[in-house]
């Protein structure tokens, strides 16, 4: 069975996130029927995550298992399909990967960016959050480096989930100021269900001085949802980039047929 | 009679442009009632250009002339008026100026931004002009170099504006490609009514191989808007930066008091 892989972005805001759900439009079903009336076959895109209403990817991979091979080429179906797309999902290539490649298990890492306006901007809305305040960036970054390394992030997932298991390898985690935005930068080889939130709303509550940068370590240790700070919402929030093993990446990397 | 300037910017999606007319929603309009309530005078602000319906504009000054001064201290202001303002416009400073100074008599100059989106994004709807076609922008690089210096600009002017006069100094004139946009830059010490977008929409039949580089030569001599190419869409137009004389600009460069 052939399989391919899809590189493509979209602006969350009007969609309840990726995974197809009844009587709601999601990313996923408007792939789904999108492909599936452009290559004339049942179609079941499997996403590398799942990101919620309202957020936001820049890089998002995806694959789907055909009964037969595309009959248009690799540049057709991109330019088909994005004309079938409404505007606020893009892709940007496909391409042909060895059978049995999985969009999701396979990834290694993703990297996900928070933004964070500090000063009002006319053409940001929707993608990102405002904050007027005063914000200590130095404690922010303090307490970002308690996050690194393997552990039980129990305490910043939504309660009541089905993972075997809540350990996250943090390879990175880090803020910068850019322009009018103050953006975290957080990479990790999985993601709980709104953790990157959950790690955003505490690093506000320590950057407002509410909570000291110390007492993430104890928020951590306490496996315990409840002693995180709040969500930050889901409009500042990018899934921005996935990395696959080299055998994968290095066909995703290539150039697609004309 | 106290004197300000305000610099702010705007995403003009929403609006019938910067002036103020009957039964339609404009910048001027919106900032006349919210600084109107905002310090209890009437208020009746001149700006420093008119852009037109669903234009943009990153940096506009407006001057406004004021019965008694604020009793607000400048930080004070921009912060309570960004409060009241809509998410669409936003206003980054707040300066008096010498009596009598003019937000458009005084500005030295101005430039434009055009943005042409060459490749699908979800992020940047209404923010840009999408082109999918081939272009050259070579020899759009090369037509833009004949509009360069002091020249009758009636060939890409709106017909029947009330203008004293139609030359136009145009200092700079260049495309630059930057990620998937190809953007268009453009500085003079006027422009006319609906100039920047004539001229990007002739430039593009330019890079399309609909017209040769060198007629842009044969329309401006020709004086006649109808030689010229059809007018680029509004969506992808910035006002970008003003500049005024030395001493304006000192105090428009200078730290609001807090």
């Amino acid at each position: 069975m052939p399989c391919y892989f899809l590189k493509i972005a979209y602006r969350g805001t009007a969609y309840h996130g990726w995974q197809v759900q009844e009587n709601a439009h999601t990313v996923q079903a408007e792939l789904n029927e999108k492909i599936g009336i452009l290559t004339g076959q049942p179609i079941n895109v499997v996403g590398c995550g799942r990101t919620d209403t309202g957020v936001h990817a820049r890089e998002f991979y995806l694959h789907l298992d055909m009964e037969k091979e595309l009959t248009l080429s690799p540049v057709d179906f991109v330019f088909k399909l994005n004309r079938f797309l409404p505007e606020d999902i893009a892709v940007y290539g496909v391409w042909e990967v060895p059978s049995g490649a999985h969009a999701r298990f396979d990834a290694v890492s993703r990297t996900y960016r928070y933004y964070i306006l500090t000063e009002k901007d006319p053409f940001t809305r929707e993608l990102a959050m405002s904050y007027n305040g005063k914000l200590n960036p130095e404690v922010m970054q303090r307490a970002s480096h308690v996050l690194l390394g393997r552990q039980d992030f129990t305490s910043f997932s939504k309660l009541h989930t089905q993972t075997a298991t809540n350990i996250c390898h943090i390879t990175h985690a880090a803020w910068e100021q850019k322009n009018n935005f103050l953006i975290f930068s957080i990479t990790a080889d999985r993601f709980l269900r709104n953790m990157v939130r959950a790690i955003v709303g505490t690093l506000l509550e320590i950057g407002r001085g509410k909570m000291q940068p110390e007492e993430i370590e104890t928020i951590i240790d306490a496996k315990d949802r409840r002693r995180a700070g709040y969500s930050a919402p889901a409009q500042g929030l990018f899934l921005e980039r996935v990395r696959y093993p080299d055998e994968l990446e290095s066909i995703l990397l290539s150039n697609m047929k004309p």
